[in-house]
Parts: structure tokens; C-alpha cells; sequence
């Protein structure tokens, strides 16, 4: 594996449409589904390494610019020395003192950081043969551990004590290799967009139940809160009482609407509400998940780092985890996040700002190595036919990928040399 | 004041090195002082707005470039309409649906706001020919609440509510404006960056205590805590039991050694330490809050909107607000955390990335129109040769401005074309 090394970097800026109304929520109301792509360029065996942040339109091009001023210390590292010390160095790209005030650890530059970082790991991957969850799983705790930047979590997981909770789970991997054969359940976002009417969710839920999908979730939070219960009803109907079923609001809802609409939807028995209001708000989601349990309260999409997880998770602010490796700083960030929620006992169910590329193999590690129990993974299809792999999602299950690296080659890209 | 439109945008990277060892800290070594300004035209009266948001070095560009994205919409509008009605237009540009991913409400892009407000806020006070802290002063309460965002506050204070706290406050503004006549006292924070050796330390205090200061700021978060022990003893001794002194982490501390150091820095009786851990990490500060009372913390300069100053108020985190409206989304968002404060009497103590020029207008309306004590007002003079008006300090206290606007033009702008 020596000598393969980051010869070359460069960001590209790729901009998808969407079908009419897809990917429509309270906030977002014609959304493009923006990727800032990371590519890192090896001579050695030709590779190029692809990661990348989702953004949702114009701003696509700040987050690759920032890409450019974030990845200049990586030119000319060897890949597997990088990785082999990654989480200090992701931490010093995290705190470069030129960046660090533009976030710190949050919006563009975080974004930037996601896209480089899932860019590492895919040269990795590729440098090694294999597919990120098999790189994963060959890795020891200690190899494991060195990849996180686990600053300012001391007070409730320090090194040795994620090391330990890895080992402990080594040797309980075998019994939970199955989920590679039958393959990781998936949830399906789509049937349910906020600009979809009544007609179009019965469809699509009706066809989500006939493919073998179980759970379903539908967008809420429309200034129309009688138009929000209607739907959800709707939903309920059409999952059946065994469904499983999840109201997104989209940071929509104040405090005081939050608990309004809550109650109401909770009638209905979903799995969880999902960003009922802010994702800053941390105390109106303390007071939330009080009033609203038995159902939970799921967020992450827009939590943009380890610390601020920490904090949702020290005062009960949220149950189901959404982290989400292109809003994180990617792969070991996210990894960090699942570390903090298994000592917890919180699940994690990611939110798929890659469409569930780079995920499906994150909760592969998540399950077999971390003890986490296999829930669902988000499943939004809308960029299938923009990737070269992409994700495999057959009676409702995701299969397993098995080609190199993370799943994240665009076909666009692929005609175009890397760097 | 009709005709008075907004004829052009565009944005101005300005970037100024600093003399050795200033502006360093914990995890700023050697930055730049960089404004990603906003140039708001007027060709009625040949008018330039001016506002900007600070940054410490290569990201500046990109701040703005966020500002020509997410200022388009403001093309072509009357000044005193907009801003008759700049709540509700603030809320549509933070939560512009192409943007507001990149945060929201946070990062580049809320530091693009921040700058294009404090432009707006500029055209319209050099429009009616006044300083800031003059037309905001001369507003009724409601046509200052309805410059505010006030979504997300509404469990904490509604419009009526902030309409109320103005009023009360009506009859006590004659008492108040004796300052404007003795000018606002200032703190020296320069005298003890982090680069600076003991010598100069000494040197500099010796100096602010001789020019009138009489409270200053030290740099702490070394990694040799010795030295900060060492340099806090110093100051302490500089300043004299009767000066006030404050202790700068600069986020630097992991909650295990913010525990440790605070409890000796408390020894030393600053009247704050700032910024003792990581700036997301509400409840770290809650605990730290809690052990090393009657010392108080203050932080702010990385707290980026109203709802994470709500969850900082709530919970007691923290007591010396250090908005900035050159961090919040300008004026604006600076004025409803400064009417947050009061609701809930702690004091507010702006953070100056703007060098103070703002902030000496606005501490003047919090003072006499808010009721906030006249506490000081943070005074960097690094970037005073490049203001075309610089904030006027004298006697260790700020001179009340006289030119229109909002101070912040700057000279090599001065002869440019606005637009």
C-alpha cells in the first residue's frame, strides 16, 4: 500500500435539479440538491479519492472554495501516514488559525472540512481495495480511536474509555455479521414531500409498502397546520397501524407551536418527531421531549459538530440521533458522534446528506463493531443516477456494496482526470 | 429623506496586518485583521453605506462572496422602507431557502448578514444625516421592535413584550444622557496579548493606567498554564487591588482544565473570566458557572445568533454578554440580544470586532433607551490608522461620535466609487 499520496487536490461544484417537488420541506421550498465535492488525486495506481458536504443551492460554491483554502496542508501526504494520525490532523485543519474564526466547527468551513475528510477516507479505501465498512471493521480499537478528534468530550469519553468500549464489543462481531448477507433496512423519506399532495403520498406510500419499506416519513411544519394533520393521518392510513411512521417539521415550529402541533401528531403514535423547532434551541428541546414522550424527539441534520451532540445528549434534548457525515467533519466525526451515542445507549439513525451513500457503510461499522442496533437508514433516491455505485436498496433493504472506497464517485467525474 | 434608495451593492475584502504579537491568543497566533465589507450605494445624494463583519484571515473572501449571494434582494429598495420594516426582511435573508443550509444561522453566512445589516443601518443614518446612536434613539419603541427578529424567542419575549421594556424605560432617558456628554468608559484589552513577554505586559498597563483605563484584559490559555499563572500575578499587580481585571481563554480549555484553571485564576478576583472552554459547549459553561462563583464568565464573540444567547441566558450559563454585531447578524440581532439582556438583567459588554466603531453607538441606545448600566466598552486601537473617523478614546473613556452614520467607513475606500 506505500506510496500511494494526495498529489493532487480540487473541489468541484456539482448541482443537480429535482423532480417537481421533491426534496420540498417548511424551509426549503424548491430545493437543488448541491454536492461540494472534495477530489484527491493519487499517480500512484491512477486513484482519485471523491467526498463531499450536500448543500441546497447558490452556496454550493462557498463550500468548495473553502475546500480549496482547507486541504492545502494534505498535498503530498502519503495516504496511510494521514490516516494513521488522522484525528489530529483533522483537528488541526478544524483550528487553523487563518479559518477558525469563520465557524468555529460549524457552517461553510465545517462543511469544507466534511467534504475533505470523506474524500480521506475514500482514497483509503480505494488505496486498500475495499469498501469503507470492510476498511472499518479490519481496523483495531486503537486504530480506530486515532482516526477521532475526541477534544472537549474529556468529562464523558476520553481515549482510553472509547478504546475499551470497542473492545468490548470485539467479541460479539461474529453473531452480527448476518446484517452483511440480509443487508441494512432502510426508511423511505420520499413518500411524503411538503409540495406533494394528498393523491401523490397515497401513491407512493402504497408503492413504498409493496416494495418491502416499513417506515415512512412525511413533512410537516406547513403554515397550514390543519393541511399538517391531514397528512399525517393520511400517512397513518396508509402505513397501517404496524407501520412504522415519522413527522419532520423542519425547524419550523416555535416553542409554543412546537408543543401544539406535538401533541396532536403524537396521537398518532409516530416512531418520532423530527426537528420540531430551532436545531440551536437546545432548552426547547429539554422542554419538548419531556412533554411530548412516550414519543421522541429526533434531530441532527443541522447539529454541526461533537460538542453540541454532546450537550443534546447530556440533558435528554433528543433521543434518535441524525448525525450525518456531510455535516459533521465527515467519517471520523460522525464515527466520533456513534462512539458518544452507544455509551449513551442512543440510537443513531443518520440523516442522508449523501443520500445514503457513504452512510450505508458507516452503520455496517455502527452495528457490528459499536454494538449498535441496525434500526433503518434514511432512503432518498433522487441522485441515483448521478453516482456510478449507487446505493442498492431492494425489499426495502440496503445491499451491502462491495466495490472500493465510499461509494461517492459521481459519473460526471469519472471522464475527468482528478486534480 | 425620500429617494434614498439602495442603487448598489457590492462587497470589499479589506485585509490589515497587524503589528507583532497583536491580536494573538490561545488559537490565533499571528491573524490578520480582515472586514468583509458591504458597500451599500446611493446615487440620490452620492451616498455609500458601509458595514462589515470581522474575520482573522484567508476566509474573508468568502464572506464576501456570501454577501453578493445573499444580499440580492435588497437591490433597488427605498432605505426608509426597508427599514421600516428590516425584521421581517433579516428573517427572509437568514432563511433565504438557497442559503440557509450553509448554516444556518451561523458561519459565513450569518457573518454575510451581519456585514450587509451593519451596511444597511449606515445608509440609513448618513440618509437622515445623523449618527446611529441619534436615529436610534430618536425611533419609538415599535419602529425599533420592528427592526428585530424575534422568531424563536416567543417563550422568552414577544414583540409586545420588547415594545413594553422600551416604554418603561421612556421616562428615564433624560437622567441617562448625561453620557453622552462624559463619554463611555473603556477597557483596555491590548495590553496583554499572548505573544507579548512579561515586560510588555507591565509596560503597556503602566501606560492604560496612566492614560485614565481602569480595568484590562489579559490573554490566558497558553499551553504552559505556569505562564498564565505567572502573567494573570502580573497584571494583578499592574492594575492594583482597586483596577478590574479580566482573564481571556479564548476557548482554549477542556472542561477538566477550565475547572482547574479558573479556580486558580479566581484567586486573582477578576471581574470575568471569557470564554473559559469550547463556545458550543453550553453545559460546560453551566457547570463552570456554578463552581467558580461570585467570578462570572462572559462570552459571546462566538455565540452566533439570539437563540443560542437565549439558551446561554436561560440556563445560566453565562453572565457578561459579549454580543457583536460583527458575529450576530448586525445591529439588528446585536439590539434584540442587548433587549434579552435586560429582560433578564445581565449586563451586555460587546465584543469589538468592529473595533469598537459600532459599538460605541450602540452601547450609547443600550444605555439610555435599554437602561443597561453604563459598564465599558472593549477598546482595540490596532486598526484606528485605516478608519476615516476613528472611534475617539480619551481619558480611558470614548468620545460620543458626531459624523453620520455609523463610524465605519474606511479611508481607502474613501475614494472609491461606491458600486
Amino acid at each position: 500500500m506505500a506510496g500511494f499520496s494526495i498529489d493532487s487536490i480540487s473541489a468541484f461544484d456539482a448541482r443537480y435539479s429535482l423532480p417537481e417537488g421533491a426534496g420540498s420541506d417548511a424551509v426549503h421550498t424548491n430545493p437543488q440538491y448541491c454536492l461540494a465535492v472534495t477530489r484527491l488525486g493519487s499517480a500512484k495506481g491512477n486513484l482519485c479519492g471523491a467526498g463531499f458536504a450536500l448543500t441546497l443551492g447558490d452556496g454550493n460554491r462557498l463550500v468548495c472554495d473553502a475546500i480549496e483554502l482547507l486541504a492545502r496542508p494534505l498535498r503530498g501526504r502519503p495516504i496511510e501516514d494521514l490516516m494513521a494520525q488522522f484525528g489530529r490532523i483533522s483537528r488541526e485543519m478544524a483550528d487553523d488559525p487563518m479559518l477558525r474564526w469563520l465557524g468555529p466547527h460549524k457552517g461553510v468551513v465545517h462543511l469544507a472540512l466534511a467534504s475533505i475528510t470523506n474524500a480521506c477516507f475514500d482514497l483509503w479505501a480505494k488505496a486498500r481495495g475495499v469498501p469503507l465498512w470492510r476498511l472499518l471493521l479490519d481496523l483495531s480499537p486503537e486504530e480506530v480511536v486515532r482516526l477521532l478528534d475526541l477534544s472537549y468530550l474529556d468529562e464523558v469519553m476520553n481515549e482510553r474509555e472509547a478504546i475499551e468500549l470497542l473492545q468490548q464489543e470485539t467479541g460479539k462481531r461474529e453473531g452480527r455479521e448476518c446484517l452483511l448477507r440480509t443487508g441494512y433496512p432502510g426508511y423511505d423519506t420520499s413518500v411524503g414531500w411538503m409540495a406533494y399532495d394528498d393523491a401523490r403520498i397515497r401513491e407512493l406510500t402504497m408503492r413504498a409498502v409493496s416494495e418491502g419499506f416499513g417506515a415512512f416519513k412525511l413533512k410537516v411544519g406547513s403554515r397550514d397546520q390543519s393541511r399538517d394533520l391531514r397528512r399525517a393521518m393520511l400517512l397513518r392510513e396508509c402505513a397501517g397501524d404496524a407501520g412504522t411512521i415519522m413527522f419532520d417539521a423542519n425547524q419550523q415550529w416555535t416553542l409554543p407551536v412546537a408543543r401544539t402541533m406535538c401533541a396532536e401528531l403524537a396521537k398518532l403514535k409516530p416512531l418520532w418527531i423530527e426537528e420540531p423547532t430551532h436545531p440551536d434551541d437546545l432548552m426547547a428541546h429539554v422542554s419538548l421531549a419531556r412533554e411530548i414522550a412516550p414519543v421522541k424527539i429526533a434531530a441532527g441534520e443541522h447539529i454541526p459538530n461533537r460538542v453540541v451532540f454532546k450537550n443534546f445528549i447530556q440533558s435528554n434534548a433528543i433521543y434518535y440521533l441524525q448525525a450525518d457525515c456531510t455535516r459533521l467533519a465527515g467519517v471520523s466525526e460522525f464515527l466520533t458522534v456513534s462512539l458518544l451515542a452507544r455509551r449513551f445507549n442512543l440510537p443513531v439513525v443518520p440523516h442522508v446528506g449523501d443520500m445514503g451513500q457513504i452512510h450505508q457503510h458507516l452503520v455496517i461499522f455502527n452495528h457490528i463493531a459499536m454494538g449498535h442496533e441496525p434500526l433503518f437508514l434514511e432512503y432518498i433516491p433522487h441522485l441515483r443516477p448521478h453516482f456510478l455505485f449507487p446505493a442498492h436498496v431492494e425489499g426495502g433493504r440496503y445491499r451491502t456494496p462491495e466495490e472500493p472506497g465510499s461509494s461517492t464517485d459521481l459519473k460526471e467525474l469519472v471522464a475527468q482526470s482528478c486534480g
